[in-house]
């Protein structure tokens, strides 16, 4: 993978910084109070996904409230794309440039918890909750699409802007199959952001992944009585396991292997006949992964051959990791300085302490949701995104806002706590703006778009051609 | 343990058959008379108690109506033993000898099948059926002490039978806590019976067997961003798992050792923190296992402290190896004979062949439910029971009925198939009358039952107290 | 393999002796005279042996020394047979029947004691010793053989008899590449010992056993700058190795599987790009061994191919079980009656007994020396022997002598003790005259010989070809 | 451990850069004259340490040659320091500043090879050989602390130099012994050096790592016979393996963990009753490392216990981490440009070319040996050296030059072949300069001093003591 050094990602982002100074800026005010001006709208909305709260591929009224909204909007609606019936492109405009804005609204399972409480309580008991706060991202996301189509259809230009209505980010990988499908190869950029605890818009990386469930099988019979006619299945899933922590140590540092143990076998006095677990393998370059993922298959099939068995799998899951473009987050980074921080109500800040007091171990201090974190280049976070192989097509940023108090991480009931509430509101109302004014850079600016499309080539390679272990249909079932 | 060579064993039960011909034999004809007066009534309460079809520790209708069948012939209950709700003790006669007889009415998860259908049909999917026989291993038992009671009423004679209504034989261990509880103190013999695809009376044993669960405990984290901070739970098991199979080079080799994973982790990308698994370890001798266990205890031991993780287990069964009784094998082999085999009706055979089209692998004749088997001494079998514990605090002996077509194995579709069928009552028969006609002989002959009492002293050791790895209290709830 | 039950087994032996008996017997006085006229010369050859004390294909001056001995008696003698240069048939008469008296005369390295003394005191401290008493097995051989040509030439009687001096028994396997070669084709019975702790004659069995060094290579890196350029090979062998004790569970019990590493990588900063291991495994019956050596490989390709790395084996031994024969056994236990026990001296006694002070654990009784054991049939011993092979090929006997004082094992410096030591000798006397009587019983008597011809091919089966994974060409480097 | 971003490192490395350059110098011409000078009798000795290439811990001649040389320059010399035979410290001046030039001699196993040869061509077959350019070493030291010596004695200066005579730098740890000892209680500043294929200075690190022989014990027995009765040392060691491998995930990224098998069993057919291993691992800060050391001796007490073994271990080798120092780093920098690079003659250019086509892989280019690299701030090597204990009780510099052919690794045959030609003698006269200036300067400017200590002392925390988990007494043994 292109990294380029610290020293020579700071000179870039330097030289990015002051050239996009110097082009013609987007209606930055225009555009921000377009978004303050629907601002009740979308917090409704974003707490009827909230109570939604569907899981991946199964977002059929979240997905359904968006398309209503974007199409009330003035937006043409594609729904069912790609072979996902929660799956959508809205769009608006004419001719290039086309920009891209990216929406996700599937929820996690067992996380229900009241919203604006400082303590666990699910709603109800088991159920989904929006404990990565995709009901905010989908709905910033829209809420900048339809601010950037005020704008054109006001000032006449040319230019598209679309929303992408991605389900199932959460392991279901649905922008994996919009890329296959081909639904981004008009795309110039594409804009998407993510809640968090902190606003910020970095030049950064992510892990790429793959994950597959590996089945083995083998010859039941009983343990007792005639253990030598049988052939454990568990023995090659445990083989299978031997092996991979054999080959931590041979491959590059950064990877991550781990896997969990599903079927282990029925009753101890029964040679298990089958026995399987979900597997997953990670590292910052899918280049380097997919030759890390060939061992790992080898290991399997040693596995099986050294102990009687048979396997198979069934890829579930792969993400590229996030392509990075300074340009970009160059843009992105300047609009969020531009729209500022998140600044609570005495009773929000009430409340930022008491959830502060449910966490364990070092935190952001409270406060810091009102500041702006400087631009990092090259920098590379542990997560894994679908959005990483929208980031190979075509040139991505990422932005983050604090919709979280912070110390709040995701996937805790925290920040579902959170993304029902006010402050959720609040920032997500920062990453709708400042998606918006990028949106509006890129469609005024078509030399930034230029640089960083140059960038992007430069970066994967001239001669890259999309491929993705991903299974041939997407696993609309996986969260039933 | 003690095993004569075959060829002594070959002489002492000649001897030993000889001898008891001498004595006065308990009047045959009237007791299996008896029996066959009943045999109606038996036969609806057999069918009934198959249809109950209620697992271990949850035989509420099954027990209820044994205890009244009993009550209602004249006996004494006593119900809820041993902490227990569905045991009970039922009691006639007074003074010494006293003779037991054990029934058993549990039955097994899933197998629930259609009487008499020779292809696979549950009358509910997934619900429990009777396939070990249970429904008749009950009744049986029940006919043979009513009849021995009748016996000793008609006969005036001193002595004391006993039904000892013993829940949850497969796995639940009720036998090990009546036994524990003191309540075959007085006992001078006991006499079981198991169904079965042949007739035999063995002075044979069973493996003895230890089984139970293992929660290795770890610390959660995301396995991707910080897995140096978590510690896995299933390396503590899976580890455990590696100490196993090395520890069975290092066993004695007629040592069994198996188990199942049931909890793995939840999601690939958490460090488990548990893990969980079923362990079960055999051997023909009890006190040689307990050497074993130990060893068992000090891998998983071993493997908690090597993965910095922690481990706690639960035994959940503790069964003896059968300690056999020549003696009273020889009485019970010769009243077998006496009552002969299973003989089929024109439909009953033409269903036996349609179930053997079934089966898969070598099988016994059809037809050889009609014999009796040579008696074998000093042959081990591969299962384990829990009357194995009887059999260490009383002399004990075992006879197996043809309830099953030939080759039908327990645990199976086709055993259920039978046990509800004319077929499984007529083999319930057998085993009716050849436990009367033994409990008869051991009432009637003080003499037998001081020889079997000799041999058991000799066999089991002068010195032996009973104990138990079996938890304090009987696990109610293991079919929950 | 054909196995008759222990009853089946003694009624034929109890046929067989009686109808031995009705035969002529061989002159049996005169046999065991011509040895007892030898053996002050026949105990100088032992002793010389014992101090040559050579290795396994390095048995130069022993086997030059029992070559001249028989050919001084008027043996013609082929050197350098099937490629051993140690490896020699001697053979004196005409015609048939042919019988083969096999000697072995090869040391074990490391067991250097001196002979007569009960404490552990090396001649040449490391060097090679006679722990398994091949200097008196070779001697009592050529001392039969030679009785049995003395017999031959004084009756006119026609017949063969050959001395069969077969090197490298602890390993390298001479008699395997003597059958190879078909240097038993025309042989009717073939008859061996064992110096042992007792006197017997079985029809017993031993363990079939292959044995064969696994070479795992991989690639070598730093292991500290660059592991992930490496692939250990140690990797493979430790995950072979997994795969192995996970085997355990699922063959035959009686099953045996046990290795050593002996290249486990050179210095721990260098990822290994050379693993090695010794593995062995064994079973009852060789047929069956074969296909549990076909899943061993099966563990070392898989592991190979789950670590990246590459394995290769070379057999370095494939002993068969021995084939035992009830018809041959009678006759030697008949003939070992005749012969008696071994009879202590004082001052042997007295040697006894501080030999027994430095045993531990359970032993036969001091004295026992003296005695026959009764026959055994069907027994499988632990232990594994070349003679296995010679039994497939032709029929075989066995005969054991107390070479040892009782208590004793094979491979101790106290083996080696006696074996140099008076008690050694009048061992060896016992075996010499036993085989003799027998081989002089089988000349004289073809009926003998037809029914252990009968029993043979009964036992291995009408279309046996013998086949083994031995190396092609005899492994004469092997204790260098 | 405190580690700079690598902005912020970039400023301070200017900053100090400038600072140092304010103060007043040291006469840098008078000592480059001084080693120039010299040139001839210092390349004699490192010839003559080249042809003697002794081990660790047996470099008695060239410790002793080095000693006489700096004796004979008017040093006074503790001989025997430490307990370590061929240790000493030579010294020369009074009082403050206490400056330390730290040399090494020892050689590598197994490496000897002609001088000058581009081709494998060992002067003694399986002889040890300079492969690190340990000769250049400890007599570019030697040349360095005469020459700063000289300019005392001529300027009457106040100040010490001193040159430690370090032993056994490969595995045995010399310079840990001398630190313990308080042999550098009283030094303000150590300067070291190292044989390289570049000229650098940086203010970098390098691994701690901690290294041991692991002896697991158990119990032998016959593997056929009774393996139930034996415990195998090698299942300890294996499973101690196994559990290391499974702590690979749970450990920070940048740590390693590596081990070879030296004892693994004797014969296949004996359980083996000792294991052996050798372990090692490292991490970029020792602390971290004793907390993971004591994980692997948790591992290993595991596989004892659940393996029903014994383990003991011994610690061989203990080494810090080089705390850097980004003042002196910057001095010794600044030094090693005034000094420059190493420039060849025709015949050493095509014996570099000849050289350079043995290699394989990429390398860096012909030519750069005339260059001196940029200086790196923050960086870790994966070597470990027992410099790194040196540098936590005095501020600690290493400047690197170019002895080796570039892209020459050390511990290779074409290292040796370098070593003992005048390419090597080249780089070592740039290392003695480089180092003779650095020493003036620290000996002239007392604040540069200061500003190091401050350094030294914030990075190791003020509280720092120093510990290590060497053997209390050098391994004087462990080459032979």
């Amino acid at each position: 993978m292109f990294r380029p050094t610290a020293a020579a990602s700071a000179l870039l982002a330097l030289a990015v910084s002051t050239w996009v100074a110097g082009q013609a800026p987007a209606p930055a005010g225009a555009l921000a109070a377009a978004i303050d001006a629907g601002q009740d709208r979308y917090a409704r909305i974003a707490k009827q996904i909230w109570e939604f709260a569907e899981l991946g591929y199964q977002e059929n009224r979240s997905s359904a409230l968006l398309q209503r909204t974007l199409a009330d909007a003035g937006f043409t609606v594609r729904q069912g794309v790609a072979g996902m019936p929660t799956a959508f492109v809205a769009s608006y405009g004419t001719g290039k440039p086309v920009v891209a804005i990216i929406g996700e609204f599937d929820a996690l399972p067992g996380l229900s918890q009241a919203a604006g409480e400082a303590a666990r309580q699910p709603v109800t008991a088991g159920a989904p909750g929006h404990a990565c706060g995709h009901n905010l991202l989908g709905t910033a996301s829209a809420a900048a699409a339809i601010a950037v189509r005020d704008w054109l259809a006001a000032s006449g230009r040319s230019g598209t802007v679309r929303y992408y209505g991605a389900p199932a980010e959460e392991g279901g990988g649905g922008k994996v199959y919009m890329v296959r499908e081909g639904l981004f190869s008009d795309v110039d950029a594409a804009i998407g952001w993510h809640p968090s605890d902190a606003n910020s818009a970095d030049s950064a990386s992510t892990l790429a992944t793959i994950a597959a469930t590996f089945r083995f099988s083998g010859t039941a019979s009983h343990a007792a009585v005639a253990p030598d006619r049988g052939r454990s299945a568990l023995d090659g899933l445990e083989a299978f396991d031997y092996m991979l922590n054999l080959l931590r140590e041979h491959v590059p540092q950064e990877t991550r292997i781990h896997y969990v143990i599903k079927k282990g076998g029925v009753a101890s006095n029964i040679v298990p006949d089958v026995a399987e677990g979900e597997y997953q393998a990670r590292h910052p370059d899918m280049r380097v992964l997919q030759g890390i993922w060939d061992r790992i298959l080898k290991a399997a099939d040693g596995a099986a051959l050294g102990t009687g068995t048979t396997v198979e799998h069934h890829v579930t899951m792969s993400y590229w990791n996030v392509l990075p473009n300074d340009t970009l987050a160059a843009v992105q980074h300047r609009n969020l300085v531009t729209v500022g921080g998140v600044h609570y109500s005495p009773d929000e800040q009430a409340f930022a302490e008491r959830i502060r007091a449910t966490l364990i171990g070092p935190a952001a201090a409270l406060g810091s949701q009102a500041a702006i974190q400087p631009m990092k280049v090259g920098t590379v976070g542990a997560a894994s995104t679908d959005l990483g192989d929208v980031s190979w097509v075509v040139p991505t940023v990422e932005v983050d806002a604090a919709t979280f108090v912070p110390g709040v991480a995701p996937h805790t009931w925290q920040a579902v706590a959170c993304a029902g509430s006010s402050i959720g509101i609040k920032g997500m109302l920062v990453a709708a703006k400042a998606m918006a004014l990028t949106a509006g850079d890129l469609l005024a600016n078509p030399d930034t778009l230029t640089a960083a499309k140059e960038e992007f080539v430069r970066r994967r390679g001239a001669r890259y051609a999309y491929t993705t272990l991903a299974p041939e249909r997407p696993p609309l079932e996986y969260r039933k």
